[in-house]
């Protein structure tokens, strides 16, 4: 999943981040609070760029990166520089890139025990050669070890650690006898599921699964695709490229998506947040405002992620919204736009999954979902303006800012009865 | 560069190569006897395959396999495999690639003393994706570093080391400057160079250091690049797509190509062999057959060498072109066709680096340049039919017997003043 956030010069940029001090590193916490479960993909990404014009058939010179990827690999490492310490279920094997990723790993200072090591396994690894305008023009992914491996009996060691988590993660990377492994485990520990649809046909499988889910996180296509699965139907289709969201205002986007979302909420998910890259946010939900209150039962405020609450509840206030009734609010349905954030892009990968991290650490702390939001959105710029997936750290006073300026421009869509 | 060997079928590979006792592990040997100098490319080559039909611009399903490369380091690799200590002169960064191909190295028992470390260093890596008939759909080099760090001053270091070499391997990832003064100094030890064009437009290379060079492994299209190079016209060009070298008659064949070679002789190059694949290659010198003995002065024969030396000397005897004449030899050019193996070929990749490590093997254990070509001719299939550019293991009797067939199966092609 990937969230565009809109190109906009900003020549003080490398100023700005250097100014403001790291106030943020997974490794210099200790504690036994509740923290998120996520299970999911580690998966190397390997991206090639060549110099000059490429001609297809040949090998052209350029430069190779690799980078530390994977849905919930991201969405974890993000966390832990937000001050939170997720505890991550995943399979890995002992080759070159399985070896790169748990090194990596280990400087976030999360456990490792969820981590299934085996030699049999060929570690996930995604290899994207790009073209001079930073398309892929050829990309080879090699992630089946993931369904292979991680089975819902690795999965279900770990029931006791979900027993105190305030959240579970899973994404779409997992088969889907894992995925209804993980999301019967969380409901019988009364922990609340996000669901992250990873790519339009892993997000079909959210089929067995949406009465489990709280919260999904897709980008519009993902949406069409659930939408399709969850209905058995094929009623619902992409975006035309001639009626790209780019030439659409807001509302109009809202009134073609808004069926689909109508789909995902009546099979039972709670909220859900359509990423529109450059476009924003919607953050849909049943209800009227109150179901964006503290979702979470169990809250963890120390170090960062205390801090992170403090600023955040004063940059945005909860309450904005409380204006609005809340009568029948069963047969409701509550939409929001939240806009992105001007950014100095340098690569699009890894800002959904950062968005998803944001705003996840920030629901651990105890904020609300518009508040989390908003601080998800500010995250995913600082993604967006580094080469690798997830920022090397993040500074809480930029994270508030940028928070605040998209809590006081969201605006409500749509608040009416679904009947 | 490649070599194609034509693929048959053979029922009995398996076995086949299981039944022989693996008798080489360069592991095993210790002595400090001349050993064959090797300046170039450590390279890593990732290769991404789909398992499907792939559309373009997207990421496909599929394999990406890792694989240690570079011309230089795989003909060095090939040679500890056949019982030889090659001394290896490259540069590694502390990076994944880097640590991946010095882990790797450590296992050939060579010494990494010539292999500089350095954290600036982007390692070599070439990314490659092909497309579901084995061609590459996409590919990016990233192997400037070679030319940035394996510099002239780095290289002159080991000028000790070359005092004792029977040869000196450079290949042509070497910048220009660093290829000169490797040249220079190998001349001034006495030592014969041989030249590894790598690809067309690296084999330019040659231009400044022919005078210099005893041997070049150029194939057909890296013939062609360097005689223009050395001629300073374009008026070689390489084969026509309706005129290639599959249609032809090996005399035919070596028709086209002889001005091309004529130029590399006649610029002091002694010997050029010439691959073309499948169809086997061409080794061609100045002066009568007298030109193909014995072309080191120091040799080496301890374990395998000794043994591949005695079972190459009974199988192919030397002295076969011995009726020719010798008389005005200065003048005079020699040209023999030494046909390929029927492979059960798995990939194609490093059987052209492995002929080169053959051929040189053998070289150095004393055996004549038509006996060595014979064996690299054999090396090369045996790598053909594996995954790894270099196989882990060669056995001695097989090798004997393929290069054996080879030879037996060699053919003069031109004997005749190049006046």
């Amino acid at each position: 999943m990937k969230i565009n956030i809109s190109e906009t010069s900003n020549p003080h940029h490398g100023a700005y981040t250097r100014l403001h001090p790291v106030v943020a590193s997974g490794r210099e916490l200790e504690h036994e609070d509740p923290e998120a479960v996520i299970i999911g993909g580690m998966v190397l990404d390997i991206h090639a760029t060549p110099s000059v014009h490429a001609n297809p058939g040949t090998t052209t010179p350029g430069k190779v990166f690799y980078m530390q990827g994977g849905v919930a690999r991201n969405v974890a490492e993000c966390m832990s520089k937000l001050g939170a310490k997720p505890y991550m279920i995943s399979a890995l094997g002992f080759d070159m890139a399985g070896n790169l990723l748990l090194e990596q790993w280990k400087t976030t200072g999360l456990s490792k025990e969820g981590i299934l090591k085996n030699k049999d396994i060929e570690t996930p690894v995604v290899c994207n050669i790009f073209d001079v305008n930073g398309e892929v023009a050829a990309g080879v992914a090699s992630v089946e070890a993931l369904e292979k491996y991680l089975t819902p009996d690795w999965i279900l060691r770990f029931k006791s650690t979900l027993l105190s988590a305030p959240v579970l993660m899973v994404d779409a990377n997992l088969s889907g006898p894992s995925l209804e492994a993980s999301c019967r485990m969380a409901a019988d520990a009364g922990c609340p599921i996000w669901f992250e649809p990873v790519s339009v046909t892993k997000s079909r499988r959210i089929s067995t699964i949406a009465k489990y889910v709280t919260f999904a996180s897709p980008n519009e296509d993902e949406l069409i695709a659930m939408a399709n699965a969850l209905s058995g139907s094929g009623e619902f289709h992409p975006l035309k490229e001639n009626h790209k969201k780019d030439n659409l205002s807001t509302e109009s986007l809202f009134q073609i998506l808004k069926p689909a979302v109508l789909v995902l909420l009546e099979k039972g998910i709670k909220v859900v947040l359509v990423t529109l890259g450059s476009s924003g946010v919607f953050l849909c939900s049943k209800g009227g405002p109150s179901c964006f209150k503290i979702p979470v039962a169990k809250t963890n405020r120390n170090n960062f992620s205390g801090q992170l609450y403090n600023a955040v509840m004063h940059n945005c206030p909860p309450n904005c919204y409380s204006g609005f009734s809340e009568h029948d609010r069963s047969n409701r349905v509550f939409a929001v736009h939240l806009p992105s954030l001007p950014a100095s892009v340098v690569r699009l990968t890894g800002a959904g999954d950062c968005l998803v991290g944001g705003t996840l650490s920030s629901i651990c702390a105890g904020l609300d979902i518009m508040q989390s939001v908003s601080v998800g959105i500010a995250v995913a710029k600082a993604a967006v303006e580094v080469e690798s997936n997830v920022p090397s750290a993040f500074s809480l006073a930029v994270i508030a800012d940028d928070a605040k300026s998209v809590f006081c421009h969201a605006k409500v869509l749509f608040h009416q009865s679904m009947l």
